[in-house]
């Protein structure tokens, strides 16, 4: 078999697809040339598919990383004509019909482009290491151990600035993302924690959600936004809208002339699409989207598509999709209807998004949903919200082990997942020559 | 409250007892101390307990890191004389009575030192970065993320040489964490990833058990190690006994004259105490382990109490007692009890173990069970290892996430926490300019 330049599809033989990423998008284009008569190679630098819109729990101890990953392996294990590639990809050869990986080249027919995205701080990259981003299995993890290890170093602390500075959390960017992780983390401090600690009360963390538009998810009804704010209210939650970052350090955020000493940042306000146009030399927008033809392909080349977070695809309204799984999931299913279309001498229409409404959820009993002309909110939404979840969970031992967690949480108020993994002493203090704080057995 | 040296319990004063480590020694101390006069500090660096005896479980993707660990924080919860320091002890003081931290000193009246042990080279430390041991979550993650990393490696591989080697994977030591540990990765090679490669059989992996001496399980009847012999055998594990390891390096482990070429290694052969006993300046055995008096304490330290892997206690035969939980629990409720009752002014007798049997678990359905003159093996033991375990899990979410785990895997035969973290596509391939294999749809 050819491994070198030049591999076009001889007649008679078989047509490569490779997809470059296993998220919603390119495994959902894998899973729709299932029937179809090509070789269908998957590459992705993880082992697992992630179920991204349930990262916060993980990120807030409500789910353990397994509930929301499975294996790609696994996905396309009854899946004949697909074969799974762990490789991390770092660049494509158009000309050659290649993709490069730290493994070796992979020639292809068709290529289908899925590399999602990554946080993007506004030109803003020193700002990184302060504020975590939420996209991988690391990542959250990462933020877990950062929340639990703020509680526990205020536990320690003794000057009232300093710990006033470890018990407040902020996180920037009101979209869906920002909404559920501020959510989460006035719950885990008002419920999950509440009653563990001996010298802080975790009731009294404070969260705040800074946003720079005019409020919160913008992309809903201004009525959905409104409860949206108020659940957050009722949950202890502080909202800043109208208030641009203008700074992020080491001590926490500045909002203008406003300044909040925080521990914690969280970042959920800007995405940077992989960087797939570099590889392709193709025209991106500013956020280092391609862009495509109406049916997904690249400008002069039609064996290359891009789809998902990658892609930047007009909406009915003009403006782009947004980066859901919803849209990355009918651009695979449609980049695989038309390769196949294709091969059989047929066309298809141009792509076209059918928007199946949104939802963005609180906390316990609180969401909002829109569709069409339908608005929900309260827990009405919530079980909406979660049903959904649950079920497009991929796999269904992870859906019964999320409903489980669930159903446990919501009985006890507990976090089950509460792991600090990774460096925990190395934070924790200055140095051995510090005197501690004597132990009391009652809260001060 | 005082904070610098000799703080000595006032007439009158509530005593502070210190216990390092929240392990099952530690812990089993604190709940003791519930209902005594005394303010208990329990310091660990781990945020969490950690039920080790299904570690293994963790490092051949059965159970997620959540299932087997909970905060310390949430299983004291309750105990309102105990306040929980996430902090990494340096050193103890004994003339000064104070614990030294990363984050401070901690004065006592009683001190109770539960540290543990990690594993022991034998001197040799130089294999310890080729032979991964299996101690902490971390250990786990990293040895679920190699043996699982082995196998996409060898779907990648051209070199069948290498190939033989990634699917090779070695286990020394023939204890109990030896024969687990073997027999969780045969069962993983040869079920739960047996239909997910399209190059390699998995069910072709090579897992060999490696003990220096005459046979399995030494503690156990000679007729239960036949009985796991024959059940790993069962699995496909090649059992070698009589073959010391000689050397440990990159590419595998020498056994004398014999080589074993490996990728994957894993170290269950010896333990070695924490440095609890240069800490205290103590008499020590040649694995580290505190020399203690009948009544647990260190010689000349009446106030200082040795418990758990960390201590050397002769048994009824004479010989140390092993690092066995059941041990280390009876320790630390003796430690409680005697604390208590000297400060009423009463005494105990000295510590004495009542020998509650052994279990260990070779694969589904196998295991052996040895309850005094009572032996046990095949289908009855793994149902009552199975029961015994989940009952000890401490917390009962753990408990039924455990249970219904292992019910799925059982009905399966799948894997359900699959996930390789941490660094990936590094280890994937030497460079960029290696030819790939080409993709094939079917098994080659």
């Amino acid at each position: 078999m050819p491994t070198s330049a030049k591999a076009r599809p001889k007649p008679g033989a078989v047509p490569k697809v490779v997809i470059i990423g296993a998220g919603f998008a390119g495994l959902s284009a894998a899973r729709g040339l299932a029937r179809a008569p090509v070789d269908v190679t998957i590459v992705d630098r993880q082992n697992h598919h992630l179920f991204q819109p349930l990262l916060y729990q993980v990120a807030t101890a409500a789910l353990s990383p397994a509930d929301i990953a499975a294996p790609i392996r696994t996905i396309l294990r009854d899946q004949a004509n697909a074969t799974v590639i762990l490789a991390e990809v770092t660049g494509i050869d158009p000309k050659a019909h290649e993709v490069v990986t730290t493994d070796g080249r992979i020639p292809y027919d068709r290529l289908i482009v899925a590399t999602g995205a990554r946080h993007g701080y506004f030109g803003r990259d020193e700002w990184a290491v302060h504020a975590a981003g939420l996209k991988r299995i690391e990542d959250a993890t990462e933020l877990r151990r950062r929340i639990l290890l703020a509680f526990e170093r205020a536990e320690a602390e003794t000057d009232p600035v300093r710990r006033r500075a470890l018990l407040t959390f902020v996180v920037i960017g009101g979209g869906p993302t920002g909404v559920e992780m501020a959510g989460a983390i006035a719950e885990l401090a008002r419920t999950g924690l509440a009653r563990e600690f001996r010298r802080i009360d975790p009731r009294s963390a404070r969260v705040v959600l800074v946003e720079a538009a005019d409020r919160l998810l913008a992309s809903f009804d201004p009525a959905l936004s409104e409860a949206a704010l108020s659940a957050l209210a009722g949950l202890g939650v502080e909202v800043r809208v109208n208030h641009p970052v203008t700074d992020c350090d080491q001590r926490g955020v500045s909002l203008g002339g406003y300044r909040i000493d925080a521990e914690t940042v969280v970042w959920a306000a800007g995405v940077m699409a992989s960087p797939a146009g570099r590889w392709l030399a193709a025209a991106t927008d500013k956020a280092g989207r391609v862009l495509v033809r109406p049916d997904l392909s690249l400008p002069g080349r039609p064996e290359v598509f891009v789809i998902g977070d990658t892609a930047n695809v007009a909406g009915p309204d003009g403006r782009p999709l947004p980066g859901t799984a919803p849209v990355a999931k009918q651009q695979g299913r449609y980049v695989a209807a038309l390769v196949g279309a294709r091969l059989r001498g047929r066309d298809v229409p141009p792509f076209r998004y059918r928007d199946l409404g949104m939802m963005a959820t609180i906390g316990r009993k609180q969401a909002i949903a829109q569709f069409g002309r339908i608005r929900l909110k309260g827990g009405v939404a919530w079980v909406l919200w979660s049903a959904a979840h649950i079920y497009f969970l991929i796999g269904f031992r992870n859906r019964l082990a999320v409903a489980l967690n669930w159903a446990w949480s919501y009985a006890t108020y507990a976090r089950g997942t509460r792991l600090i993994t990774g460096a925990v002493a190395q934070s924790a203090g200055p140095g051995p020559e510090r005197p501690h704080r004597p132990p009391v057995p009652s809260k001060s």
